[in-house]
C-alpha cells in the first residue's frame, strides 16, 4: 500500500527565513520565495505566490516568526509594536479565507503572553507555535484524508472511482497532504481512482497546480475546462465531487474558490455526491451564513491575461473590463458532506459545526 | 435610435475568393483568411478560423461555389463529382452545428438541379444560393433581435437590464448582428444595457470575440470568468440570460457551446429568464432530443495553451491530459424562450419547433 504522503513540498522555515515555493510559476518551473520579513510575507500572500486556507495560515504564522527575527536582530526595543503591524497586515492580506485570521491570532496571543520573557525564548516560542499550526494542519490533512476516503467507500461500493474536484485543495494549498486532495491521496491507495480536475481559471489552480500534484505523486488526472464540469456531471460518468473551501460558516454554507457553486448545483441535477473537506481552521461559527462571509474581488488584469513560462497573453481587447470575485458560496442545502479532522458531518451540519467549533475552543 | 446594424465583417466573396475574418487570430489582428477551395474552406471551418453555427453554414455555401469556380477553371469535365466531393467534405468538417449539413445540402441540390447548364451559369447559380443562404441569414437575425427584445422588454419592465451571454453568437457567428448578440443589439437601442460577456474557455469566444465585436459597436460589455456565471446570477444582478445555439432537437433541447447548461442551472435556481435565440436553420426536427445530438470532442491541445498576438503560454504539466467537449445540451425544461426569425416559443416547446420546422419545409 501506497503511503500517505506526498513529496510536494511548498514551503520550509528555518532561522528567521520563510521559503515558500512560488506557486505563480509552476508548472513551468520550481522557484522558492525568500521571505524574511512580514511585509514581505503578506506581499507573497497577497500576489497568491502562495495560495490555499490552510496554507496561508501557516505562511502568515511563519511571518511573523520571521518578522521576530529580523526586528530582534536590529533592535528589541520596539518588537511588540512591530509584531502587533506585523499580525495587522498578514491577517489582512486576503479577506475571505478564516485559516489567516486563526493563524494569526494565535501567533498574536503567543506575543502578548511573552511580552516579559527574553528576546531569544520570545522567537523560540513564536517558531514553535507557527511549527505547531503546521503540524496540526499536517495531522489534520492525513485524519481527513482517512474519514473523507471512509465515508465515501462505505457510499461508493465500486472498484473505480472518477473524481471531480475544483481549484487547487492539495499539499500546495496545505501544509499536509491536502484536504479534497488528502481524501484523493487516501482513496487512491485503496481504490481505481481517475481525478478530473477543473482547470479553475482565471488562476488556473487546476492546470497548473492539482495536475502538477497528482501527477508528481503517480495519480490519474485528466483536467477539464471549468465549462465543461456540468456536462461531464450530467453524463454520469462522476462518481463524487471534493472540494476544500476557504470559510464554513455556522449554518455549513461554504465559501470556496468562485466556480464551486456551479459544480455544486450540477451535482445536485444529477445526483453525485457532493463532498467538502476542511480542517476545523475552516470553521467560522461566528459567521451565521454565506451572505456575511467577505468576497474578495481581485483584479481585472488577472483575467485579462494569461502567463506562464515567461510569455504572457492578452486574452480580450485593449480597454476590455473584467469583473473577478475570488470566491463564491456555496448554500449548505448543496452540500452533502462536510469532513474535516473530527469526522464526517451530513446536512444539516449546524450542531457538527457547533460542536467541532466549540471542541476547537476549549483544547486552547 | 441606433441603427439595428454592425460595423463587424467577418466574410466577403467575389469571384470564385473567399475571404473570411481569421477569428483565431482576433482580437489582436484584422487578418483575412483566403480560401479559394472547398478544402481550404472546410480547414477553415476545422480550425475555428470562422465559426458559429449560422456562419458556418454561410462559409461552407460559399465554400462550394468557390471550388466551382475553381474547378470550372481548369476542366469543366469533373465538376459534378468535384461538387459532391466538396460539398461532403465541407459537411464534415464538424459534427454538432446542424445549419452546416443544411446550408452544403442546399447547395448540392443546385449543383444536380443545374446539371445540364452551362458551366457559367451554373457558377452564378450556385454564387447566387449562397448568397441567398446569407442575406436569409442576415435577415433571420434582424427578426430575431426584433422578436427577442419585443419579448424581454415586455416581461423586463426595466429602465436598466443587465443580460449575461456565454460563447459568440454575434455577427462574428452569423452573416448579420447576430441571434443572441442579435438580441443585445436591439435591446440596446431600447434600454441603458450591460453586457455580461463569460469568457468562454477554452477557445474565449467571450474574451476575444464577444467583447471585441460589442465594443466595436459601442455597447456596454465586462468580462466574467465562466466560473464566476452562478455566483453572479445567484446575486441578482443578472435580469436575463440570452445565448446562441449550434442545434435544438424537436423537443426543445438545445446544444450549444460547453457551459451553456452550467449557466441555465444557475438561471433555474435563481429564477432568471433563460433565452435561446437562433434561426430556424438550427432546429433538427428529426432528431427527437439532446441525448441523439452529436457532441464534438476537440483536441486537448486547445485546453492546454492559450495563445493570441503571437504569444502561447502552456497552462499544464508536460504530459498532462485533457477533455475537451466542445459542446454541452441544455434541457428543454430549463429554456424559458426559444427566439427564432419567426416568433418566439415558451415552454414546451414541441408545437412551435415543429410548426417552424414544417414552414420551412415548405417555403423551399
Amino acid at each position: 500500500m501506497r503511503a500517505l504522503a506526498t513529496d510536494v513540498v511548498p514551503y520550509a522555515y528555518a532561522k528567521g527565513r520563510l521559503r515558500l515555493l512560488d506557486q505563480r510559476r509552476l508548472p513551468h518551473e520550481e522557484v522558492y520565495l525568500e521571505c524574511e520579513s512580514a511585509l514581505e510575507t503578506a506581499e507573497a500572500i497577497r500576489a497568491l505566490a502562495v495560495r490555499g486556507a490552510p496554507l496561508i495560515g501557516v505562511a502568515a504564522a511563519y511571518g511573523v516568526a520571521a518578522e521576530a527575527t529580523r526586528v530582534a536582530a536590529r533592535s528589541a526595543g520596539d518588537l511588540d509594536a512591530a509584531l502587533e503591524a506585523a499580525c495587522d497586515r498578514l491577517a489582512s492580506a486576503r479577506p475571505t479565507a478564516v485559516n489567516l485570521g486563526r493563524a494569526v491570532e494565535r501567533m498574536r496571543r503567543v506575543v502578548h503572553d511573552t511580552a516579559t520573557l527574553p528576546v531569544d525564548e520570545r522567537l523560540e516560542l513564536l517558531e514553535r507555535e507557527a511549527c505547531l499550526i503546521a503540524e496540526e494542519d499536517e495531522a489534520a490533512c492525513r485524519a481527513i484524508g482517512e474519514h473523507g476516503a471512509h465515508w465515501l467507500l462505505e457510499r461508493l461500493p465500486l472498484t473505480r472511482v472518477t473524481l471531480l474536484t475544483h481549484c487547487n485543495a492539495g499539499a500546495l494549498a496545505t501544509a499536509g497532504i491536502g484536504t479534497a486532495l488528502g481524501v484523493v491521496r487516501a482513496l487512491a491507495r485503496e481504490r481505481t481512482l481517475t481525478v478530473l480536475a477543473d482547470e479553475t481559471r482565471p488562476f488556473l489552480q487546476g492546470a497548473r497546480l492539482t495536475a502538477w500534484e497528482l501527477m508528481k505523486d503517480g495519480i490519474d488526472v485528466t483536467l477539464l475546462p471549468d465549462v465543461a464540469a456540468a456536462s461531464v456531471i450530467a453524463s454520469g460518468s462522476v462518481d463524487v465531487v471534493v472540494v476544500g473551501a476557504d470559510r464554513i460558516a455556522a449554518n455549513g454554507d461554504v465559501a470556496n474558490k468562485v466556480g464551486t457553486y456551479g459544480v455544486a448545483l450540477a451535482c445536485r441535477a444529477h445526483g453525485v455526491p457532493f463532498v467538502v473537506a476542511a480542517p476545523t481552521t475552516t470553521l467560522d461559527a461566528s459567521t451565521p451564513d454565506g451572505r456575511s462571509i467577505p468576497i474578495e474581488s481581485r483584479d481585472a488584469g488577472e483575467v485579462l491575461e494569461v502567463s506562464g513560462g515567461g510569455a504572457v497573453v492578452r486574452i480580450a481587447p485593449p480597454g476590455a473590463r473584467a469583473f473577478y470575485p475570488a470566491f463564491d458560496v456555496t448554500p449548505a442545502a448543496l452540500v452533502d458532506a462536510i469532513v474535516t479532522e473530527k469526522g464526517v458531518s451530513t446536512r444539516p451540519h449546524e450542531k457538527a459545526i457547533a460542536a467541532w467549533s466549540r471542541r476547537e475552543g476549549e483544547e486552547r
